[in-house]
């Protein structure tokens, strides 16, 4: 018998209790044993929930969970990096229980401790649902791809911000009616800030960056920017250049450091990323020996979570074991950032004034920059007198292009900031 | 320090001794032990080989390799499913020495005696690099969707055909032609048949079934068809369709019994398995809490398939352990077969004289197999008095599809035995 008790009983809460009782005939034999859920503690007790806890005790405090007598691992669905959650995982490790968690604010920020925590008190931290819901992306990094030197991590890592750019293209939506349209059905939140601004995206991926690159999650060198700019008209440009506007998380070794950006990006159609579509998440990794590895399914949603969930319940009840991060989080590395070093293509979208002297005035400022432009295309009359104007670049400098950006943003005739893309292959 | 033998030094033995060797300083913290080659044997000692073989030991016979003292795990990457490789296993497991293979049609074939005998002497079967080379499918199955019941597996699961087909249908090549630079380039054998006529998909399909669906290999259940009969007219009814023509592998829990067939099938093109190309290999998975999950990667190659091999390494290294087909080897099921229930929707290519009648015959041994037609297209006029029908069916009982193409086949009128596809969704 495995014995677990769950902090928190929303919506991907009771999703694992679903799960277990449903397939518990399955589980068993996988798991080598029973799973029991032996207690449940969330904010409301009275609450209706789709969910069956017949025979399971309830705790007040989430923080107790750790006490009760026979618990092995205590699961917490809470959410959020605040107080609550944290001193929940302490509680746990700290009780020499097992710790699992869908909980990315959590380990993008407070991770290594954790797993040092973890290791002390010799127990598991195990965190598969907290990037890309259902997607075992973790487990893949982790063991899969164990052999390979890993070069690269890229995702589309927020189904929200999916699903947002696809219905833009699909049905020609604006940026606010298809936010509109995502709330509607469930899949933005009221408060979208998180999705739509790319918090959400760079809380995961400063997690798959460190199971890849060994490193502590750096969190505050990732270069973040959302997809509230994009307009039709990007869309269309897109298009043009035979590109797809992704929201995606990259991470990079380079030989100057550790090249990590989340933002809104073309990527090409014939990429396996680029036809990716809807509320799905996708990640794809390149390895030395493996080559390009894609995974491709749900990333967020009660039941494909609670699979998530479940499965790292069933691998502490099997008693298969590693370092949180892959490595002992004592050998893990500290790489620097390397922004300021990376070279990449960008396409940069502006409004400017429809005068005499504004091309130039732009130009100038990248050639300044040493930023080499592949084409600038200025389309058509506008009868509000502001036009636009697109430019891809060469490779460029890319702390070169944010200072080139600022600098135009500051011309009088540019209309609003430009609305930055990176290029990627 | 945790100790293997290598058994086979061909190209994937080779990659596997590179990869250790080169990786090693990233693969000791993440097995949290050194990896070390004792031993390897393989049939021409004085051969050149893409890798350095020095400080290790030679064996001459590879049945010695679990004797090799101290060696804790043997690897078997010789191939076949003849003598050699079972006795390399048997000895291997005999001795109490986990097992690494990449040998599909070893553990098709023999895979559930060997996990009894793996389970008997407490050690592990492992085989992650038999199916799909790179992309860790049996471990995604096995523990990341442990929490699921799994309904379909579907994959591409041969690169070479994958080759074929995409070149086929890119450049309009004849499938021999095709088949040609296949060889050429390195893709195809010079005795393609395993890989063209589906014997290497049904001994792939018919691990992922087991793993997935919690039986013993059933491959003489296995329904199999090659792609030697696709022709450029099949492709150009495809793209008619919106479909691509791919040799799939599927394996589906029916009601009736366990519905496992190979065959060059009809797949939409808004599929993300029909969007696979070239020599990769994807497998998609449904689940009821993951929904769909697709993996797309290198299925083959030196490199690909000893990052599978050494990935299994790195589990048995960190000791973590399960039964080798996910639960037990006592509690495998045995699920009959459900060919005879299974409705599904077909394509059918004829090559018919262009006479009177004709049709009328056809379809009057469809409709006396209840098979009811979607559309039926005659094409052209031929100089050889022979003239392409295809046929597309609703859903149709497979066995009574089968039994109508055997009657067709028989028709004076039909110049060619018919060229059947399954239609996926």
């Amino acid at each position: 018998m495995f014995t677990i008790a769950i902090a928190g009983l929303g919506t991907v809460g009771a999703g694992v209790v679903r799960l277990l009782r449903q397939n518990a005939d399955l589980i068993a034999p996988r798991a080598g044993t029973q799973i029991v859920i032996k207690a449940v503690s969330a904010q409301v007790k009275s609450r209706k929930r789709d969910c069956d806890l017949s025979g399971i005790d309830w705790i007040d405090n989430p923080e107790k969970l750790a006490q009760v007598p026979g618990v092995d691992a205590v699961v917490e669905l809470v959410g959020g990096s605040s107080g609550v959650p944290r001193a929940i995982a302490e509680s746990a490790l700290k009780n020499g229980k097992h710790f699992v968690t869908a909980n990315k604010a959590l380990i993008a920020a407070h991770g290594v401790e954790l797993a040092r925590l973890a290791e002390n008190n010799k127990v598991q931290l195990m965190f598969e649902a907290a990037v890309a819901g259902g997607i075992p992306v973790i487990k893949t990094i982790r063991e899969g791809l164990a052999g390979n030197r890993i070069s690269t991590v890229r995702g589309i890592l927020n189904g929200t911000c999916n699903y947002i750019l696809t219905r833009m293209r699909e049905a020609k939506l604006s940026f606010a009616d298809a936010l509109g349209e995502a709330q509607k059905r469930g899949y933005a939140e009221a408060d979208p800030t998180a999705d739509v601004d790319g918090q959400d995206t760079a809380n995961k991926l400063a997690i798959l960056a460190a199971l890849a690159f060994g490193t502590t999650p750096d969190l505050a060198s990732i270069r973040m920017d959302g997809i509230r700019r994009i307009t039709q008209l990007d869309l269309q440009f897109a298009e043009e250049l035979g590109c797809r506007i992704k929201l995606l998380g990259v991470a990079r070794l380079t030989p100057a450091g550790l090249e990590q950006h989340v933002g809104p990006s073309l990527i090409a159609k014939s990429s396996p990323l680029a036809r990716v579509e809807g509320a799905l998440n996708a990640v794809s990794m390149h390895g030395d020996f493996i080559g390009d590895l894609m995974l491709e399914g749900q990333g967020a949603g009660a039941e494909p979570t609670a699979s998530a969930v479940v499965a790292d319940i069933i691998d502490l009840a099997r008693g298969r074991t590693q370092p949180a991060f892959g490595v002992p989080s004592a050998q893990l590395k500290t790489i620097g950032p390397a922004h300021a070093t990376v070279a990449a293509r960008y396409y940069m979208r502006l409004h400017v004034m429809d005068k005499p002297g504004v091309v130039a005035d732009i130009s100038a400022i990248l050639r300044d920059e040493t930023i080499s432009i592949e084409s600038l295309i200025q389309r058509g009359k506008s009868a509000t007198e502001s036009v636009p104007v697109v430019i891809t670049t060469h490779d460029a400098n890319a702390a070169a292009v944010y200072r080139g950006v600022d600098k135009i943003a500051h011309l009088k005739t540019v209309v609003e900031r430009p609305c930055l893309l990176q290029i990627e292959d």
